[in-house]
Parts: C-alpha cells; structure tokens; sequence
C-alpha cells in the first residue's frame, strides 16, 4: 500500500531543502506518494492566513509531513500541525556529526520532549492593566503516553528533566507519572533539575543520553545542545502522534542564505530518516543516515561547514551513496 | 552608622565557606555589625521548619545578608528570603576566572534575572485526577522595575530574554514593559527568543554582555552559562531588594566534600563583594574582587581547582592579599 506524504516547504531555505529530502525518499522506492502544500510568511501575506485549511486537513489525514521551516509565522504554523497529528512527542536527536566543528565532539543525546502542552496550550490573560497570566498545563495521560514512547525508545533508562522544586504540583505530577510509567515497565530513569542540567550539559554531554523533559524544558535543552555539537545546521526531527508525524529540520529559514542554492539539505534528509523510522522502514532509514554521514565525512560540503559546494551537489551525492 | 549583616550559612559547605566572607568583610573596617542565624535542612530536622520565623525577620530587617548554601529545602528558604527583601532581581555574573578550566574562557556575562513572579508565585491547582495548573504571572510593575534597574546596570544596552513566541501575552507584557523603560532612558536592547539564545550562548557568548531574563529564563540560562565557565564553583549572586538584599555563592551544599575543610570560599567571598557594592562600598568591593583573583592567579587552590590547598589556606591568602 503506497503512503501518502505531506510535504510542506515553508520559507526560505526550507524551499531548497525540502525537495532534495523527497528525492531521497523518493529513490528508495517505496511508492510514496507525494502531495505538497503551502504555509508560513508567504501565504500569510498572500492570503492573510499562515496556515491555509488545505494544508492543516493535509496533514491531518496524509500518512507523514515533511516540512521544512517556516520564518515570522512559525508558531502560527508548526503548534497547530503538532495539534493535527496529534503529536504527543517531539524526538530531537543532538549528536556531533563527522567534519563539524563541535564544541562538545562527544555529545550523543536524544530529547524527548513532551509535545502537547506545559506552557503552549495558549492559555493567557490579560487581569489587570498592570498583570497578565499564563496557565501552564501538566496532565497525568499526556505524561504517561510521553513515558510509554520513551520506556520503548530508551529500554536501557533515561533522565527525566524537571523542576518540580518550584513547580511542585504539575512538574510533581509530570515527574510521578513519568516514573510510574517506568517502575511498571522496569525502565531506570533519573532526575535531573534543569537548570542543574544546563550546567551538567555543558561541563558532561557524555553522562546523558536520553532526556524526557516536559514542553519547554525541551525546547530549551535541545537548543542548548544544539550549541554543543555545533549548532542547528544538522539537526532533525520528528514529532510523533500516534498514527501520524510531522518531521522537520530544527534549523530555520536562514534568510541570509535563502535564494542561493547553498543550503545544506542534510537536516531535512535526515528528517526523512526519522519519518522512515515512523513509517516502519528502519533498514531505509539506517541507509539514508549512512548516506549523510558518509557525505558529511568525505563529499562535498557546503559553505556552513566550510565548503563550497551547493545544495544540489550534496543531495547528488548522498542519493550516489544510497 | 554601623549597618547590620545577617548570616545565614544553611548547609554543607555554606558552613565552611560563610565564616571567611565574614572575614573578608570584617578585615575592611566598615564596622558591620554581623548576627547569625539558622535555615536549612539541618533546622528543618531538628525543629520541622528550615526557615524559622526569627531568621525569616532578622533577614528582612538587616541592611544586607551573607548567605551560604541550604540542601533539599533550598526552595523553602531560598524563596521566602527572596521575598523577604523585595527583591525585585537576580543579579548573576558568569565569567571565566583565571586559572579556571573553561570551556568557553571568553565568557563574562551577566544575567540580571526577575526574582518575584513568573512561575515562580506558588499558584497551582489540582484541578481533576488527570490535570493540574499553574499560573504564570508577569506584571507590567515587576517587569518596569527590573528595566530601570538593568538600565542603570548597562546604560550601553542589554539583550532581554523571552519566549514571546509562545507566550505571547505575558513574555509579551514583559517585553513591552522592558523596552518601553529602555527607550525612554535612551538604551538600547536586542531581543533573544530563550531557546536561540540558548544555543548561541554555547555558540558565541563573546557576542553577550548583560542578559535581562523572566524569572525561570534567568534561573536556566545563568546555570548554562556557569558550564561555560566551568561551573558553579566560583560564581556569585544578588538577591537585590529596593533596600535590602541576599547575597550568596551559586553554588550548593556540596555533600561529597562537606565536613572536610576544602571548599572553595571564592564565591562566597565574591557574593561579600556584591554585597559590599550593594551597601555603596564600591571601592572595598573592588579590593576584595582583585584579591580573589590575584590568588586564584598564583595562590593556593582547593581541590575543586586541582591544588590541595584548604578552606582556611584560601581564606588567609585573599586576607593576605587584601
Ligand atoms: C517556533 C516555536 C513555536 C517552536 C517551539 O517553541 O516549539 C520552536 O522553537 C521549536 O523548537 O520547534
Ligand atoms: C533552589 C531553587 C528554588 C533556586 C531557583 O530556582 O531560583 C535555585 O535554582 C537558584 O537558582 O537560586
């Protein structure tokens, strides 16, 4: 049965990079069927909405989204399509690639951000002429379902990033849900305050491996290592549902390069690396990553890592080396 | 006129390190009156509450407070005490010291945090089985305070710290209130989405200098900056109130080394100096800085630093220096 495949470029060099990630996809011939679809800072001004209803029930209902970045409008765009997928986790793998200048070479972490709520359910007020509130949401099922994924992903244990000093009653409830989950499942987990983490993250990459973490926490983190391996150039990722996903570079639209051909279209082909793992095609997906990293080791580069070739030289020689 | 210091060491090496800060201060001749008193876990043992009530007023009755380290109840003092001065802002230096193992020596920031609300005002709710809440509170008044006192602290201009993407009323409120204090005082300011600024920190924190933070940015973003530097050791802190303040290293209770007279007394020695600027002693404060760092230049070192001089080692050699 052939699956159906959003594909949403967005913005900027989303545009450059996404189309070299579909061929990848498209050469492993699984008789994907692509449809694309507009959003972001463009259609926004073209039509006063960044996130048409086309492209919303699109990838509602398509097996997968490839997208790729959007600029202004990005939380108008990306929080709604986690909605429509349900995404109850984003998966944001950091690890230093081979030929990137790295300032914490051996970082090799995986963050498991909660995907659904915390401080992004939108609910703010405005009281007083003097004070405004935010409500920040930490449901037990969200916690669970989070904990499920990461019993299955990291069997071995996991740290669960917190802060439950301050935030005792919903990061309390995040952390007992967490680790009832993991008790019941004989998954070790550890605790880590955040702000601690942070520091630990810097000064010890090495001693962590996977990090659930709750909303924000996760957003922060994984930027954070992003900084140690050497920035978002690099880095996919997938946010899960759990019949659907929506599977993006953490890079943006970089507009200082946008328009000239110079992209790095690795991220997103290692996004559709991630979407593969989700569709049930592991061994594709270990081969598209073994593509990029042969690439990255010894192809040719483009100028963020130093090189001088094109997006389009890339994308040739990782679909050479499938 | 003598002005009244409270000490309050807590725990662990808050003991070991408050007593030659009192040194420091006492050498100086100002005529400080020192009175001590208890909080931590060790009260919370002996009398079911770390914070009693007396320690609670003298702090808020004292021109400044000396503060070591409190353990698992640091929330339950810590927080109250912050309170108790009105402390308005968190005054957090990261910068490399000499002599120091860092993984980004060019560090040397600042981060002036918001110390009263956020999420950190306490209002949470079960609300069902399943979901609790907390409210997130941001005031236009906290935040304008906070403005006047950064632009004072860098009249040639900051980065303020936000997530007003997401957070779009209340980051929001907090960043109309900052910039609106800025622009009326002529400074200038450059926003930083929290999760970007995150990565750039690792990236290029030469690029930063004062960072304005909400409460919970500031409390993560200073501990990242303090593995750039390579770590808490020697880092202090400013609880600041309109008149009265909190200062204390940022570093913990260190059980692992606790009882053995090797703590590292430089960052409770460096608060004693932020204390000193906060009472108007601008020049003592900058006698007690270069101390510090002509012995951590070519003085003794406890362990923490790789020599295996000890506290009281430290501690006579910055007197020496004085
Ligand atoms: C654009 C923004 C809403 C988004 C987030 O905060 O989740 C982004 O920072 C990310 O991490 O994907
Ligand atoms: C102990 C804790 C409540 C505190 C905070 O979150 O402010 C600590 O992390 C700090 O940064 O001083």
């Amino acid at each position: 049965m052939s699956e159906e495949i959003a594909v949403v470029a967005g913005d900027g060099i989303g545009r450059e990079v996404v189309p070299p990630a579909v061929d990848v996809l498209d050469a492993l011939d699984r008789g994907f069927e692509f449809v694309e679809a507009d959003a972001g800072d463009a259609v926004l001004e073209a039509t006063g909405d960044p996130l048409p209803e086309e492209t919303y029930d699109l990838v509602a209902s398509a097996d997968a989204t490839l997208f790729g970045s959007v600029g202004e409008s990005a939380a108008d765009v990306i929080l709604p399509l986690r909605e429509a997928v349900d995404s109850f986790v984003n998966v944001r793998p950091a690890k230093a690639y081979p030929g990137v200048d790295a300032l914490r070479p051996e970082t090799d972490l995986v963050f498991l951000r909660e995907n659904s709520e915390g401080v992004y359910k939108g609910i703010e007020s405005k009281l007083t002429a003097d004070v405004s509130t935010l409500t920040r949401v930490v449901t037990t099922s969200a916690s669970e379902r989070l904990a499920e994924y990461a019993c299955d992903y990291a069997p071995e244990g996991f740290t669960v990033a917190h802060k439950a000093n301050v935030m005792r009653e919903t990061d309390g409830r995040f952390l007992d849900a967490v680790e009832g989950v993991a008790d019941e499942r004989g998954v070790e987990t550890e605790r880590a305050l955040m702000d601690a983490l942070a520091m630990h993250l810097c000064l010890r990459p090495e001693e962590y491996d996977v990090v659930v973490c709750p909303n924000l926490a996760g957003d922060v983190l994984s930027d954070l290592a992003a900084g140690l391996v050497g920035g978002l150039g690099l880095l996919p990722s997938a946010n899960v549902g759990p019949e659907r996903g929506v599977f993006e570079p953490v890079h943006g639209t970089a507009p200082d390069i946008a328009g000239e051909g110079v992209a790095n279209p690795c991220a997103a082909i290692l996004s559709a690396a991630m979407l593969l793992d989700f569709l049930g095609y592991g061994a594709d997906a270990d081969r598209v990553r073994d593509a990029v990293e042969a690439v990255l080791e010894d192809g040719p580069r483009t100028p963020d890592l130093g090189g001088d070739a094109g997006t389009d030289d890339v994308a040739a020689a990782v679909l050479d080396e499938l």
